[in-house]
């Protein structure tokens, strides 16, 4: 049985279910992708990531490497395509891997689920996960990249004040009160209760 | 010795390390705010979570409960406050749990690092990081929140084309190309690339 990252691959599928759930097709890829990136980079190289899609990739990420979200080595941008980069944190050069679709012709599984061909309950889910693992990281595009220096900067913080509206800790950088008080809150009863102050 | 969402606390000092990297303070108190927070919603309940800072937080949400930024079920919002939210995902009621700087008076050494008061280095981490563990969910504010209905709605990436610029898949709806090619790349090399076909 084949390994990814190291993990054998009945292993892998343990951890991700686990983690994020299910096993879903995303992170079966994912894993692959990552397994690929780290056999791209220098042994032992200290790393951050940046994966272009908020959809389950950034999940394999956070399983296989030292970076999550929390820890601020891996950054999620929004940009909606199945792509990560792996890279040296101080000049930005990395790999960039990412789905080649050139290499879909003969996975029709792949491609109905990747297009959303069709509503996902009428997919054929095992010759996706089939086509998938047969493939494994035979599915992807490999590229040298340099991350752009403004995202190689670590943003500070700076220092935290409590804000004037709700008394909490915010980065005074952000204003005079916090982005939640300025407008951003999520909550509807939390800024019934502010107002009642 | 106590637990953290039914871990002992050494198992999860284990898990953070393993995980996140290092036993960092946000990770600590961010498990004693998850374990909060799941007290304070119903047993059994699906919930989905948000996150009101990128720092740590995230981590301690997605070691301790089944919500990631990968399978949706996290939504981090760069909001600055060290609060997390467990709601339920169909109506939005749920419990907030933030830092309450009320409970931090005798707290000398979390105050120093909540509030940034000297530079990390300088700081006293063993009296911060006892401080934290004996008051476990004792620093923090309970709330019940409603989240706005806008947030509820599960976003669909809707129908996936090639792009006609980087030839990858992409949300069609983002435009006539990806985000990326709009001049959103984060990437020197690549756009040099595209350039160059």
């Amino acid at each position: 049985m084949h390994t990814v990252c190291g993990h054998a691959y009945d292993d892998y599928i343990h951890m991700v279910r686990s983690f994020h759930g299910a096993a879903a097709p995303g992170m079966l890829l994912g894993g692959y992708m990552v397994d690929l990136g780290l056999q791209n980079i220098s042994q032992g190289q200290i790393f951050d990531a940046i994966c272009e899609t908020g959809q389950c990739l950034p999940d394999a990420i956070q399983l296989l490497t030292p970076c999550t979200v929390g820890n601020g080595w891996l950054k999620i941008l929004p940009l909606g395509r199945f792509a990560l980069a792996l890279y040296d944190k101080y000049e930005g050069f990395g790999v960039r891997v990412s789905m080649d679709h050139h290499l879909l012709r003969n996975k029709p599984g792949i491609k109905e689920w990747y297009y959303k061909l069709k509503p996902k309950k009428e997919q054929n889910t095992d010759r996706l996960i089939q086509e998938i693992v047969q493939a494994e990281t035979g599915l992807f595009r490999v590229e040298s990249v340099r991350i752009q220096s403004n995202l190689l900067k670590k943003s500070s913080m700076g220092p935290t004040g409590n804000c004037p509206v709700c008394g909490e800790g915010y980065p005074i950088q952000d204003g005079r009160m916090c982005r939640a008080c300025q407008g951003e809150s999520p909550y509807v009863l939390h800024e019934l209760h502010a107002a009642e102050k």
